[in-house]
C-alpha cells in the first residue's frame, strides 16, 4: 500500500509507491522499446492488462478482445489506489496519510506509435473525449479534489512504455502548482490567462495556430526550449465541459503543434499535461489548458534549488521555428 | 544579453538566457565524457577559461597557471551577468528585467575526477570554504538577495561538463522554493527543520549518518530514491557562517554519504542543493543544509503538474542500503 507523506519543512506532499518500484534493480532507468508483437497495450495483448474500465470498440467485440479505438485500464503499477478519507495523521513532527487516489491508463490507439502527432486529429479528438469522461466519472467519489491528466512520451520524459498512452490520476487535494495558478485565473475580468491570451494573440510574435476556439503559443516565460500552452479562448474552468467544437479544434491544433515539434526537433520526449479546475471550485475559478514541455534540456540544481528555470531558447525564436516549420539544426 | 521573465499566471521567474544556448543544435542534449588532457578545467588549460576570479593555490605560483587546489572562474555561458536594480518592468501583461546577478564555477580540484566522493575529505572541506568566501564576497553587491550554490554530476543530473565543479549564481531575488522554507524554519523554538532533526535522531530508520555537528538522513516525504539530506545540528541560518568544525564534519559527512551513494547505486547521476537564508534576513530565520538528489528516476508529468512527487522507495529502505552499503542489485 502507497503512503502520501507531506514534508513539514516545504508543505509538498509526496507519494511514497513502493509497489510502483518493483524489486531494487528496477531502479535502473528502464530501457524504451517495446515491439510492436511483444507490446502489452497492443490489440490481441488485452489479457496483459488489468481488465478494461472502459473503451471506444466496435459494436458486438467483447471487453478485454481487440476491436477497441481507445482504451481505459488500472495501472498496472499504481501509485496511488483505493479511497478513503483523506486525512493526515502525525507521526511525531511527520504528517503521513493512507496512499489513496485512483490511476488509470488511457491507450489511445490500438497502433504502435509513440504519440499524438501519429495518430490523426479525429483520433486526438476520441482521447479528448476519453479525458472528459473518464474526469466525470471518477469526481463523483467523494474524496476527489483533484485530477490530473498527464502524458509522458520519450524516455528523458519518464516514459517506460513506447505505445502512446496517457495517464490519469485522482487526488485527495488540491496540488501545489494547481493552487498557486487558482489565485491567478479567477472570474473571467480579473483572469491573467485571459489577459495573456488577448495579448497574444496581438502581438503574434510567439503565436504558432491561431484557430476560431483555440490559440497554441510559446509563453513569454517558456521554462523549457519549445515549450508550447494549448489554450482555449472562452474563459472555462472545468475541462471536462468543454463542448465538441472546442474538443475538435483543439485535437486539431493539438495534432498540428506535437507534429510540427516532431518536425522541427526530431521527434523529442515530452511532457503534455492537462490544466483544470479542481472538482469543488466553480467553473468560473479557473481557465483550463494544456501545456507542452519538451524534455530536450535537463532541470538540474538551479531549478530545483529555486523552483526556477534557466531557458537558453527565447519563445519568440521557438514560435519562429515551429511556424516555418524549420530544422534549426 | 539575458532577460528575467515572470509567468503571470504562476508569479515564476524564468531566466531567457540566448547566449547559454549558442546556436540551436547545441539544443541536443551534450555529450558527456571530455577525458583528461583536453578537458577545459584541468591544469595546463587555464587560458580556456575566463580569467580566475580566487583561487587556492601553491606560494609563488600566478593566476590563471597550475598550481591550484581549488579555482573559481565566471561561468563562460553565464546565465545571468552583470548588476543593476532588480525593478520588473511590464509590457501589457506580461513582466521582464534584465537578466541580472552572477554565475560562477568552482573548479573543485585539479583532478579530473567525477564528484565529491572522489576526492578527499580534506579537498571537500576546501571546497566548503571557497563556497563561503564566495557568499560572502557576492553579498556585498546591493542587489544580491540570495546566493545559490549547486552542483550538476552526470548527464542526467544536468552536467554538460565532467570535471568534478560546482556553479554559484547570485540572484536579485529570493526563489519560491526558499521562501516556502522561511516559512517553516525561523526562530529555533518554531523551526521545523530543528524538530525533524530531533525526531531522525531519535527514530534512526532513516539515519545514514550521525556526528557532533551534523546528521545525514533520508528525508521522510523524499522526493527520489535516495534522496539524503545533510543538516548542521545547530539552528543556523547563514552556511557562511558555519565554523571549521562544522565545515571539516560537514565535509566528512558529505564525502562519506556520496561515496556510499556511489558504491551502491554505481555512480548515479545526483545534483548537491545548499538551502542557506536569504542575504537581508536575519540568520535565526532559517536552517541552513543541503540536499541531495540521485537522478534515477525520472520527474514527469505528474511532478511537472503537479508540483508533488512519486517515489518507488521508502526514505526507509535508502537508509538501509546505504548502512549497510548494500548494492540492492
Amino acid at each position: 500500500m502507497s503512503e502520501w507523506r507531506m514534508d513539514v519543512v516545504t508543505g509538498r506532499w509526496v507519494v511514497i509507491a513502493a509497489e510502483r518500484g518493483g524489486r531494487p534493480f528496477d531502479f535502473k532507468i528502464e530501457r524504451e522499446g517495446t515491439r510492436a508483437g511483444t507490446c502489452p497495450l497492443c490489440p490481441g495483448h488485452e489479457r496483459e492488462t488489468p481488465p478494461e474500465i472502459t473503451a471506444y470498440r466496435a459494436p458486438g467485440t467483447a471487453p478485454d478482445t481487440p476491436g477497441w479505438r481507445v482504451r481505459v485500464v488500472p495501472n498496472k503499477f499504481p501509485a496511488v489506489r483505493g479511497c478513503g478519507c483523506a486525512v493526515a495523521s502525525a507521526r511525531g513532527v511527520h504528517r503521513a496519510m493512507p496512499g489513496i487516489g485512483a490511476h488509470e491508463m488511457v491507450i489511445e490507439s490500438p497502433k504502435h506509435v509513440r504519440g499524438l502527432e501519429d495518430l490523426g486529429p479525429e483520433e486526438v479528438a476520441a482521447v479528448l473525449l476519453m479525458w472528459q469522461e473518464r474526469c466525470l466519472a471518477l469526481r463523483r467519489l467523494a474524496w476527489v479534489e483533484y485530477i490530473q491528466v498527464f502524458k509522458n512520451v520519450g524516455r528523458a520524459a519518464g516514459a517506460s512504455l513506447e505505445h502512446t498512452h496517457s495517464q490519469i490520476m485522482a487526488l485527495p487535494f488540491v496540488p501545489r502548482e494547481v493552487a498557486a495558478e487558482l489565485a491567478a485565473t479567477g472570474a473571467p475580468e480579473g483572469c491573467r490567462l485571459c489577459a495573456v491570451v488577448r495579448q497574444e494573440l496581438a502581438e503574434e510574435s510567439r503565436v504558432v495556430v491561431a484557430g476560431r476556439h483555440v490559440v497554441v503559443f510559446a509563453p513569454f516565460a517558456s521554462r523549457f526550449p519549445f515549450e508550447l500552452w494549448v489554450v482555449p479562448l472562452v474563459h472555462e474552468g472545468d475541462f471536462a465541459r468543454a463542448d465538441r467544437a472546442v474538443r475538435e479544434e483543439m485535437a486539431l491544433a493539438l495534432h498540428g503543434a506535437l507534429g510540427r515539434l516532431a518536425r522541427v526537433l526530431g521527434r523529442p520526449p515530452y511532457n503534455l499535461i492537462l490544466h483544470t479546475g479542481p472538482v469543488n471550485r466553480a467553473a468560473a475559478d479557473f481557465h483550463w489548458h494544456l501545456e507542452v514541455l519538451p524534455r530536450i534540456t535537463v532541470p538540474a540544481g538551479f531549478e530545483f534549488g529555486t523552483g526556477y528555470y534557466v531557458n537558453p531558447l527565447p519563445p519568440e525564436a521557438a514560435a519562429r521555428y515551429l511556424v516555418q516549420n524549420e530544422n534549426p539544426r
